[in-house]
């Protein structure tokens, strides 16, 4: 994720463009409210029954200290852990605002219909046996659904584990996990139920704490666009994790991740994300290059680099990064200060800081003096500092004093390796007072286990993230500094430039008008030269007495080709000639090739030769543009060439690009160098390919029945980009 | 690491040469066994004083229950913890074969004289003060080394924490840790005495045993070589884990480590390794291409490739991997079963696989019948298998015994989230007794943290590698399964091919003489075809008369280019026609470059005019050598042209290539598909490039005196290839 361009920070996220918008945006938002801060909860299937989904639930609310009312409802018992127990919801006299729904898949729809009745505006359905079970499930789910949006009620689930909420005001745990989630400023959503269990297991272990664990099943109502909402203004959450196996819908979540990430300003809140399911489906089926290197995983990846959405693999770096995001600052650059007792973790810490692309700090002559008064000689005072086996917390202290207050120090991870010496926790409590300060990240590896397990636990009640070796504590600055730039991109907007769309138009309709969904080069050319993109001189000389004119229009040396609708395959007529250089040449061919295809192809209807500019050598890039389903168009943009396909070295975003948006594809492509010019080469001219890119935008963004579009090769120069060639592929139907 | 080749396994690690080389041998091994396994041990420098080193050590050898006699050695104190002190070794009675010294640097000369004197064997440095402090105690350490040597004593130090040996009937503790290793299976070798503290307590807090744990400091004698060698036949090893920052010998550590992992049969060991000083250096001022793209760190990954040693970038991966190399069979293959009581959690381990190169297992009918029997009609029985969240222990039971049973799995993935109803240490009973049937090697990963806790205690006495989340667990059997790959690897000879030595010596004498270290494309071709490379036909005409039989025999079309010692760049006299057709043409060209030089460069000699094939369209290459002052030669092959700069897409092996080391090469780079052949392509001829790799490691092998050498590009195609261009760099001195 690099910064982007966007200029959304004017728009608030919930616009509402009617009248009846702004109302059904109010019912929505007091819905959600509902769902994480009730007065009152229905749990509806409350059970004496231990094990039981009923049980675990009334069991988790009324053990962990809710603060509003509970209404156990269940027609076979009096009371439920010495609650009274209603019938039904509809026997409450008092108001209740959400229902915790733990009954079998075929009675929820009767029990939404009593709490619409009710008036309650949310449930939570723990029930399985919806979508998860097949077909019939899934009929279920969708009547669920209706219902549910024709009574406004927010459903969160089915097939869910529930939700908490820590805030010590409400304090309701509405799950059936084995135990309750801390307190914390982390909030964690999750697609999977089962993970969930996992997790607060982890956290409990690692003493995580969270502001809301949410567990949304089905996502059949609730889905992560509404929960980040939520989140967006929830003062207890600074860190939103998510879980995801499949988003809804792409642009809306560019639009409000981007809105949480990066327009709050010190509201801002980083999300953190795991989306599995990577391997590459469905695509394969593309008929153009970009469609078939736009693997599903692609779609994410751009997603979420648009989003300011940091994607992680695992759940161990999601909470390993959590924890530094949730306490510490973000870093204003990527020069990192090592401090270390031992010169052996040192190096390590230093090869984990260059292959992450972070920086050592270069210290000041002054830094190095203030640390030369303190420090025994042998020390060494250049980065990473090494204070020496035997050193203890004064001369950790006093590096940290110097590097910290250092203007070309960024952040600092600070290494400790258990020596005879060394006192570990007071160590600890130096690095907790300097991460206090809350200038510059703090960060700590005291390599180890037991023996520095006391000190690690200081670290931790200092609120300094702590990774048991440097390696992580490296990829983490490294995605702080990632997320920090994010937040302080320039912000642009959306260029559209004036073009010819009834040309477009033109061509497209022609083209489906007769059936085809696929568009030659000669017009995939016009298409884009309406749209301004510099395309080749062309022209069509009809007879050997257009020849002269036709040429010089498009200037020496030139390329001809025999043009006829009948002829396919032009090199078998001897119908291409390449690099002619003068008009005798020119009159020459034009006579071969009409007359060698008159012989050869007698029945063909030969409408002239296509005459086209030969474009100069330079260097092949490939621009395309794919059409996810789900998400929108994908642009693409990389090497060009057989490259593109062996190596991959391409980049996509979702449409419609900003300036900074196509520029960072630019520079995203591992070749990039080959841009910037290698072997005294010039660079290339990368405003014009920005513009092309943008332009590609606009074109598909205003032509949605471009299903697939491959300009491959478009050539890049020192100044300017020549289209060489291109195809378009219509939606059929 | 992929399978290479190598016939070593008939060659002995150590080969005595003469009498005298196998006497030195003998001492040598005496020494090194009287290092790990002494009968007595003399402490130099043994203390009363708290937090010293030779308090330390003295302590750590008498309160860890040392089978052998200790004596302290201290002339200031009586007895030092109850043990009768001596002022010198030469003051012990009885016989003493190993001396730890820890006292100031100065005075280590001094006794080791003594030791000497005493007959000891070998001795452990403990202090501190040379190498690393400058060039004063990097005098010190040589003189050292010498002494050492010349009276036959192995010394491992100086500056290093010690040497730990766990096997019980010695339990030696000879080093100045705060505690002391644990018994295991896994050998530690450090070259950073820091890091050892660290992980000594990693490793205490994590179960982790080891054979011995060895740091080895400046390693002024003993080195990780000998350290490997005496770890080879040490039958308490069974995985050898080493920290390195630097390897003494390139080709001889390749050769020790290949014996340990692949040449002992059932007693071959896995080492894995961890190299850090990652950033590339030095290699900035190469003249070739092949030179600045050998940064040291690709030497480095060429020799643990080459040497069967699997590279790992962090601690926590280290120990990861060789929990799992020391408890489980290799597997077989790559195909993995997966078995989870939780669908998300399946997702994530099935995206981990794939991202690994792990394939999923296709369970046969009978295997999924057999599931069918025991499962719930809601359990998925296609892999991964979903025993559904309120699976216990008995559906673990019956899908493990199905899944390990058929004969498509290779290794079962067990995955455990801590939902209500999961018997947890029940199924790490269950997965234990799996594992210990060690058929097929079984990994759990049981998700979460306090619930969880009891279950992985239970694995991990069951001998069951465990990793709290799953994607580590797919780490880990890939490297498991590229080890066994290495194992399995078929084994060939070195090639020697019939070759022109003489014209070679010939034609770089030649050049030499003139003071000429850069030899020219012609000469260069020259020296490729004296080893049987296929270069383009090439002739000279000297004048008019011979353009005819010159061209005839190099075949149109052909390059023409001025031959002139004295025209450096040719096309500014016009000097070159590429695509010369016929003899007409050939005669016209010669005519006018010869006129045009002579006019342009009147005081030139002009040898004629060179002709050339003109080579046909392929696929460009690069091939190459560099020689690195401490390793050997290094080969490269890559991708050719601007692609090899810019990608970097190429591949390193040490000098000299066996067959299937240099086809390994070729399947390497990431563009290898571009071999294979794309859009319709048919796939390169790979035997002879393969070959193109044997000749060319035969050749600087011959030839010591080349120092670069770049084949710029090779051009590729279905039949056979070509050099087009090459370049050659003699060692100036």
């Amino acid at each position: 994720m690099a910064p982007e361009t966007d200029s959304s920070q004017l728009t608030p996220v919930f616009k509402a463009k009617t009248l009846e918008d702004a109302r059904q945006r109010a019912r929505q938002e007091r819905a959600l409210k509902s769902l994480f801060e009730p007065n009152a909860i229905a749990v509806i299937g409350a059970s004496r029954r231990e094990g039981s989904v009923g049980h675990s639930v009334f069991k988790n609310l009324l053990m962990n200290g809710y603060t509003g009312t509970l209404y156990p409802i269940n027609p076979k018992n009096p009371s439920i852990m010495g609650v009274k127990c209603h019938q039904s919801v509809m026997d409450i006299e008092e108001a209740v605002d959400m229902a915790v729904i733990a009954i079998p898949a075929a009675g929820v729809s009767g029990v939404i219909d009593e709490c619409a009745r009710k008036g309650i505006h949310s449930a939570i359905v723990l029930s399985a046996g919806f979508k998860e079970v097949g077909s019939e499930g899934a009929q279920l789910e969708l009547a669920l659904r209706c219902q549910a949006e024709e009574a406004g009620i927010a459903l969160l689930g089915p097939n869910c584990l529930g939700l908490i909420n820590t805030d010590p005001a409400l304090s309701m745990n509405a799950s059936f996990a084995r135990s309750m989630a801390q307190p914390g400023n982390i909030a964690f959503i999750s697609q999977s139920g089962a993970l969930c269990t996992s997790i607060l297991d982890y956290a409990r272990a690692n003493h995580i704490g969270f502001s809301k664990f949410i567990s949304f099943g089905n996502k059949s109502d609730v889905d992560e666009l509404d929960l980040l909402q939520y989140l967006a203004g929830d003062p207890q959450t600074e860190v939103i994790l998510m879980y995801i196996e499949e988003l809804s819908e792409g642009q809306r979540f560019i639009h409000v991740a981007r809105h949480i990430t990066a327009e709050l300003g010190k509201h801002n809140k980083p999300i953190l994300a795991i989306k599995t399911g990577r391997t590459a489906e469905g695509a394969s089926a593309a008929a153009s290059h970009t469609g078939s290197l736009a693997g599903t995983d692609e779609v994410y990846d751009a997603i979420m680099a648009q989003a300011g959405v940091l994607r992680v693999d695992t759940v161990q770096e999601l909470f390993g990064y959590a924890v530094a995001f949730a306490s510490q600052p973000m870093p204003k650059g990527n020069r990192v200060a090592i401090v270390t007792n031992a010169g052996g973790p040192g190096i390590m810490t230093t090869d984990a800081c260059v292959r992450q692309g972070l920086q050592l700090a270069r210290f000041s002559e002054a830094t190095q003096a203030k640390m030369a008064a303190s420090l025994p000689a042998e020390a060494s005072l250049k980065n990473p500092v090494d204070l020496i086996g035997d050193a203890r917390s004064d001369r950790y202290a006093a590096a940290l004093e110097a590097v910290m207050a250092d203007e070309k120090t960024d952040a600092a991870l600070v290494i400790l390796t258990p020596q005879t010496m060394t006192d570990i926790e007071e160590v600890g409590r130096v690095v907790a007072r300097f991460s206090q300060l809350r200038t510059k990240p703090v960060i700590a590896s005291f390599m180890g286990g037991l023996d520095v397990a006391a000190g690690v636990e200081i670290l931790r009640q200092g609120g300094v993230p702590h990774y048991p070796f440097p390696e992580e504590g490296a990829r983490v600055l490294r995605s702080m500094w990632q997320y920090s730039q994010w937040r302080e991109r320039p912000r642009t907007e959306e260029r559209i430039f004036p073009v010819d769309r009834a040309r477009v138009n033109d061509l497209l309709s022609g083209a489906m008008a007769t059936g085809r969904y696929q568009l030659p080069e000669s017009e995939a050319l016009e298409v884009l030269e309406a749209y301004g993109f510099p395309v080749p001189k062309r022209g069509l000389a009809r007879s050997r007495a257009e020849v002269e004119a036709v040429c010089a229009a498009v200037g020496y040396p030139l390329v001809m080709k025999i043009a006829s609708p009948d002829i396919l395959h032009k090199t078998d007529v001897g119908g291409v000639a390449v690099g002619v250089k003068d008009l005798a040449e020119a009159l020459q061919k034009f006579d071969s090739m009409t007359e060698s295809a008159r012989r050869l192809r007698p029945n063909a209807d030969i409408w002239g030769v296509a005459v086209q500019q030969l474009a100069a050598k330079g260097r092949e890039l490939i621009l395309g543009a794919t059409r996810d389903p789900r998400f929108g168009t994908l642009i693409m943009f990389g090497l060009g060439g057989i490259y593109a396909e062996v190596l991959k070295d391409v980049t996509f975003r979702l449409a419609p690009l900003r300036p900074l948006g196509a520029r960072n594809m630019l520079e995203q492509i591992r070749g990039r160098k080959i841009l910037e010019g290698v072997r005294g080469e010039k660079p290339a001219d990368m405003d014009a390919l920005q513009e092309c890119l943008e332009r590609l935008s606009q074109l598909v963004v205003e032509f949605p029945l471009i299903k697939e579009l491959d300009i491959n090769p478009l050539l890049a120069y020192e100044h300017g980009a020549l289209v060489v060639d291109a195809r378009i592929i219509l939606q059929e139907e």
